[in-house]
């Protein structure tokens, strides 16, 4: 086995190892194949097809691997047989968010990566995780560090999930405090203990702190649905117009942060602003109705707002794959990040099932960064 | 995904692949971890030690894989973290002998390798296989394929376990009429289309039958029970001369059989003998006490015949994986073992354990060949 490195041995900082901005080259990309009945309508099969669509998105441009539970496994491999660039393996998970289970990979100066496996509590555990038990969600941290071949740092007790930061790979983490300082993660640590964290495991100098996220029933604000680095320097940010939206006030204040900050290497942040969808519900009554009720999981009716940001996309290489809603504003937000990205193609896939279970493209994928 | 070739396709023959000898040089060894309380005693503690020191001197000499259930992956995880040599991944399977349910490899003439997936059975199917279900270890095939990233050949439904050949790598194969003439396999078939199976999928001209191997019950006689090839040319053969030996008759005959047979080259293959052990049971009362008792398994008692052959090692590289049963005639198999093999070390293996389950190294291994 590839080795683990506790936290009473090293940390990435320690031995000269930070985390890559997403912009940076990669390897592969990694995902979860979804399942759960409770989270996802009509037996997840309209999310199956919506994650096949944004895999072979990304399979134009680099490899795709994805994890998938034995009791789905035969079905999930069939899907892809005709896929040269994705694989399919078994990887038991309890939903299919890697982003947040999975792995972070850090990078050294001769190129060398390892992984960072977070501690994983479904996102609040027992004060307001999403679902229990989350084991096998634990798990997929070491199984996609061991998949990729990489040595991996295992910290005693710190909770973290991938969605909750964003880098620059030169220094700087942006994050939220309604996520980081939630009451459900990591309780016992002071915000300097915390920022102490950020900076070992992810090789950072300076944490910038956006005050609130947008989801605060379920990820507890994740950064990646507000804010992320386009290159060093430079962000993009959640933006509407609309004062009655229910995202105006968490927009504007992370706006505002954001225009003040300054990184680790001491430059003024360039903020782009990208666009809020219009609509803010999704689902009809069928699909709400579809959703298995299960005892402590969140109820979900159409009056829901859906958690529908275009900030959840994913950087590759030569491409961002990019959500779409079937919104109004779909176009615009394709021009907006095209414009942030101008070496880029931006692919925008239908992602309208993948905001029903809480998250988008960001958070269904976990890159690995380029080795050598 | 690499590619699948269905049999209306193509076959290894006809692509010009075909089954190495197990002496041929190899990349790596995988097995499953044993995890069945109907199968093996003590929660299969005991049977999981085992492989583990099997899996342990086998890395040794080339790096070893081991898939293991979702249930059992953490511990087993842990069982290995200091191995470098060994890695363990997560492939849920209905008990562990990858020799058999798992894929025969091929290889080219270019050192390209390929699987061949078997249908697999439990040794019998409904007729008389050993357990049901069995849909996880028909899988086995697919994901050891997918591991090691080769292409797969598929026949339609044609039933074999990967214990019931043995090749020389030079056109030859060695079967029992027992097990693949056996009503719960290919009943279907005749014994002229079941020997062009074996051409078609092993890249062989010619098929030696031995009539009988030593397990009726078990796997129906399987030839890794029986004999092998020690090189081309030369094969071995179990022997004892007690007559009173419930092995005496078949161990008797395959060697006459063996002695008479020429291969696929027109040789007259030379016979080594390899001692049977002198005791024929092994199991006390607590341990059969211990297998769980399920409606369908054949039920344990310490009066059963272990099925304990020295003939079921491993050739690896530079060495044989030899099992060793706390028996009066250890010493002398492998001292019969390395006269055959003058080049190699014999690593002997205390795998009575394993034996308790119905096989012993060579079921519970499977070789990838070196590619290139």
């Amino acid at each position: 086995m590839r080795k683990t490195i506790y936290e009473d041995q090293s940390t990435p900082k320690k031995d000269g190892y930070w985390m890559p901005g997403e912009f940076e080259p990669q390897e592969r990309i990694y995902m979860l194949w979804p399942h759960r009945p409770d989270n996802w309508n009509m037996g997840a099969k309209p999310a199956q097809q919506t994650y096949a669509n944004v895999a072979r998105a990304i399979a134009r441009f680099e490899p795709v691997v994805i994890g998938v539970k034995p009791e789905d496994y035969a079905a999930a491999r069939y899907v892809f047989a005709e896929d040269e660039n994705i694989d399919v393996v078994e990887m038991t998970s309890d939903d299919s968010w890697v982003r947040d289970c999975g792995p972070t990979f850090v990078k050294n100066a001769d190129g060398d990566v390892r992984a960072v496996h977070w501690h994983f509590n479904a996102w609040g555990g027992y004060v307001d995780g999403l679902y229990f038990p989350w084991d096998q969600d634990e798990l997929v941290g070491v199984k996609v560090a061991d998949h990729a071949g990489v040595d991996r740092y295992r910290p005693d007790s710190f909770v973290l999930e991938g969605g909750s930061i964003h880098v620059d790979g030169e220094g700087t983490v942006i994050t939220t405090e309604m996520c980081l300082l939630s009451e459900g993660r990591n309780p016992e640590l002071s915000k300097e203990q915390i920022e102490g964290y950020l900076k070992e495991y992810l090789g950072v100098e300076k944490v910038i702190w956006v005050k609130d996220g947008i989801d605060p029933e379920e990820t507890n604000g994740h950064i990646d649905d507000v804010a992320c680095f386009v290159r060093p320097g430079e962000v993009a940010c959640i933006w509407t117009d609309d004062e009655e939206s229910p995202f105006y006030e968490a927009s504007h204040a992370a706006y505002e942060t954001l225009s003040h900050a300054t990184d680790a290497k001491g430059r003024q942040l360039k903020v782009h602003k990208l666009t809020m969808p219009k609509k803010l519900t999704f689902m009809n009554e069928e699909q709400a109705a579809s959703i298995d009720v299960v005892e402590g999981t969140l109820p979900r009716s159409p009056e829901d707002y859906s958690i529908a940001s275009y900030m959840n996309f994913l950087i590759v290489n030569g491409a961002i794959i990019f959500p779409q809603y079937r919104d109004e504003y779909d176009a615009l937000a394709v021009e907006q990040v095209q414009a942030m990205f101008p070496d880029r193609e931006i692919v925008g896939v239908d992602t309208v099932e993948v905001a029903f279970g809480g998250g988008n493209i960001h958070c269904i994928t976990q890159q690995l960064p380029k080795r050598g």
